[in-house]
């Protein structure tokens, strides 16, 4: 029997061979940190390859449905991206170039055949994480124990995209657990930032957002429990989409921390085009995953709800901001995106107020109590399996500065101690609810706070190893809220000067503020979130279009 | 510090002096069994009085909506055919005639001054489970130690009711820790079947059940957690519907097994006429739930599905009969009933095929360990607080035949150990829903099977103590399938004679069969249930209806 190591090896020798030879590029030192233009100085693409590859999927949409672009030539496009993209920030995990163009070449020939197209992402190159199995390809979620199982079947989303048109075509890297801020495992190792390869790329869905940042890929599938579609969407200068539990399908994906029925993760887009969260929610959801997925919600798309027609047809909106969430003030770059955000929705006429956090570090703490209930035991199981270790901290080897924020407990707690903290979550959800109903009082529109605008994480994609546990993103996880992602600016060391401070929340805070280095953070993106209510993805994906075309519109 | 039985004896005094001393009657003897005349016959209700209780729920409503009734005088018509009910059958918990009645002035008021009905159940009685919070009431869930604390304010559903024009108007019955399929507890005694009340009236719900099928309400709302409103609804012979999670919202209600988020408790209307179920799951829909329960689904109320306009506007439906489920075979009169549904559909043009279960007696123990993970430190909690002894067997005193079927273990499981029981769960959900899609190959209409007809038990009410553990109805709760009870037939000895049987499942097979006793069984209707599948509440009421008529259109 061979050595966890020797497996994992081999795995990725598999991986290595599974690129075409041409496709090798002369990568960049180590010493280049700003990667992101190299897929257009590297040579590997024709500059009608840089065009496919830089459209916005909308627009890719439609050349692919008049023929003007074939399948075949946008998927090859993509790959060649997605392959510079490996080179340069390792982002991928299973690579499947013929099967992939085979496919492609069947939607041509059907489009042809029928003059039509085979569904609403004809001939869209789609990357998925790595949970979501494809048949005959392995899956591991980052785990040894898992190389060599290979699917008998597709995952129900997975289906359902090829259906629609789809051209899955890579699966992206993520940590070992899923339960990361960042990405590293110990048999694809680490996926770093294409702003800034010495700052992670965030986690879990830390490979797509790598890939999808440098084009590589114009969709891709995240999963997000507590922030792991969101964090790297965020940390990577991508849009993300973290829908409410069960809108889009699980089954038939794999997972950690299975059987934990409260607090549940999720899959959503990330997009480098704003059009591609409603491109891709839209088509999942008219495909009726609830017929095929008995933890998919059966509600259909609601155009009305995405018109915002019962909220002025989204003229006037009402936005809070919340600057800080009582457990750690962000850092000086979000505020400042958080104030151009404010600048740029007022002056389109929108009214801007403030948004009081209630319970935000309670319901943190909730969180990694229903988690940590049994994650000990089930990363044990699924790491001696193989005898690979659990990975205790995301700082390179040899750097002992922080262990991780996520660790399992010692020993977990019994049923009915689980039962009384996923009570006392379900109290503060009601909670909740009638502190965002009671903002009616403040908005000017009559109508409670349409979303929430605030950080994704206190910070912009930090060093590797020091991403931590995020309340910004987990409460709305707790809350089941719908949140995305949508980018405002990146980190100017020039603008971006830090600012004394002599008061902190507490010793995290503190650690939090101490992170922040200028030159550190260089070229790092911000991005925000935007947080409206359980299962109202439409409104959400329609209300980032707003703050989105408001920015656009006032460029800095 | 009085004794928990000084407590409850004092609770049940307050209860018996909210009784209007007019509104006693003189009691049948214990020996008379059916008591479902003595409303008539008892001499308290006028003609007019009769005629309103009597009335179908939408005939009802027009009435008062037209002014032809006043809410007033249908409160008093239902109050005292309740308070007649309460001396029958002991259903009743909280009564509250004056303010009942001051809330029926109010809404006569409204109508007379705006010409308006204040909303879609305008004047309308409806009966609460002691669960649904009412401010300034008590609410004990058959708890002693819960004696003593009044409402702050109401549950949401309440709020919702009344905003709908409801009148709450009394609180029913259950059984201490709401997981029985009786209705017994220390403070308020046992619930008896009108039909024949050395029977159960099933439970948890059987203060609600017993009091619709005496018609001292036109809708009961019970709450299901494994059977909780379908199984007393059957027993009683009257209409139920079992929503899937979240349809209906339950915060601000009391409940047991607080923070079990994996098979969850829902409310559901239980009705005496067919109306009843879409006019209460319509109304509470259309006053979106959602934005006051956070676990309420947000899906608006679908009228298309309530036509079925996907499934050829309902003429030709198919419908497959489960004859038994493998666990236990239904006694002779429920098999009688499935037989004559069967030739009712044929009749009416739909097509009936054979309902193959999958995984039943697994999905009823996987349920079971879920619930007993921490049930016993919750049961034990709730009585120790006041010293009342936890109930451990439904069987009348002295009675020591047969111990309850729900039980909780000595010892609970580990929060991990519970993941892995809802793991295999959620295994199965996926199954099923394979199977049913499946069903498409035998089905004729180019669907999958419209619905499943199955007993809602494998007996019709049983003599006190005898209700079972109900993988017939648990199995739905499982799933999270939608399911209503509809009225067939009833037991008639000289027809349900008793047939030899030699061959047994297993000694629980046998032990129901050895159960049934024809004599003993008089009079008890014999009630089945529908099947639908998750979040189809609109085509699951709909679908009810068409099965209601076709009996109803061809009498035995």
């Amino acid at each position: 029997m061979p050595s966890w190591s020797d497996l994992a090896a081999d795995k990725k020798r598999r991986q290595q061979k599974a690129i075409p030879q041409e496709w090798l590029i002369t990568p960049p030192p180590e010493t280049t940190l700003n990667v992101t233009g190299i897929p257009e100085t590297c040579g590997l693409l024709t500059p009608r390859e840089l065009a496919i590859t830089d459209e916005d999927v909308n627009t890719l949409l439609k050349r692919l449905a008049g023929g003007e672009w074939s399948a075949v030539e946008v998927t090859i496009a993509f790959y060649k991206r997605a392959i510079v993209a490996q080179q340069l920030v390792n982002c991928l995990t299973e690579i499947f170039v013929e099967r992939a163009l085979a496919r492609a070449a069947e939607l041509d020939d059907a489009l042809k055949k029928t003059g039509k197209v085979v569904g609403p992402l004809h001939g869209l190159p789609i990357s998925l994480k790595d949970q979501l199995c494809i048949k005959g390809l392995e899956t591991t979620i980052g785990y040894v124990s898992l190389i060599g199982e290979y699917a008998e079947k597709n995952a129900v989303l997975v289906d359902i995209l090829e259906e629609c048109g789809a051209v899955p075509f890579v699966r992206t890297n993520v940590p070992q657990t899923l339960m990361w801020g960042e990405t590293l495992n110990n048999i694809f190792g680490r996926t770093t930032n294409p702003y800034n390869r010495s700052l992670t790329a965030g986690g879990s869905s830390g490979g797509e957002s790598a890939l999808v940042a440098l084009k590589g890929s114009p969709i891709g599938v995240g999963s997000d429990i507590g922030g792991s579609v969101r964090v790297p969407s965020a940390f990577c200068g991508v849009y993300g989409l973290k829908p409410s539990y069960g809108r889009v399908p699980y089954s038939g994906a794999l997972n950690s921390l299975e059987g934990q029925d409260s607090v549940l993760s999720v899959f959503g887009p990330i997009t480098s085009s704003i059009s591609g969260l409603k491109t891709f929610m839209e088509a999942v959801i008219k495909a009726k995953p609830w017929l095929r997925d008995p933890l998919a919600v059966r509600k259909k798309w609601d155009e009305a709800e995405y018109q915002l027609k019962d909220r002025d047809n989204g003229r006037k909106l009402c936005f809070a901001i919340m600057w800080d969430d009582g457990v750690c003030v962000p850092h000086l770059p979000i505020t400042r995106a958080l104030k151009r955000v404010q600048e740029v929705l007022t002056n389109a006429g929108h009214n801007v107020i403030t948004w009081y956090p209630i319970e935000h570090r309670r319901l943190g703490s909730l969180t990694k109590e229903i988690w940590d209930a049994g994650s000990l035991e089930d990363f044990a199981l699924a790491t001696s399996a193989s005898g690979e270790p659990l990975i205790a901290t995301m700082v390179p080897a040899g750097n002992k500065v922080t262990a991780a924020s996520f660790r399992a407990r010692e020993s977990g707690l019994t049923a009915y101690q689980l039962w009384q903290v996923q009570k006392e979550r379900k109290d503060i959800r009601a909670l909740y609810m009638e502190h965002w109903n009671n903002s009616v009082a403040s908005t000017g529109t009559g109508r409670p706070v349409d979303a929430i605008i605030c950080p994704a994480s206190p910070y912009a994609a930090p060093p590797h190893g020091h991403s931590k546990f995020n309340h910004y993103s987990v409460v709305w996880n707790a809350l089941d809220y719908t949140a995305s992602i949508f980018p405002v600016t990146t980190v100017d060391p020039a603008i971006d000067v830090k600012q004394p401070c002599e008061s902190f929340i507490d010793a995290f805070d503190r650690e939090v503020y101490d992170m922040y280095e200028p030159e550190a953070f260089q070229d790092a993106p911000i991005c925000l979130q935007l947080v409206g209510r359980t299962l109202e993805e439409e409104a959400v994906i329609a209300m980032t279009e707003i703050v989105d075309a408001a920015l656009k519109a006032r460029p800095q």
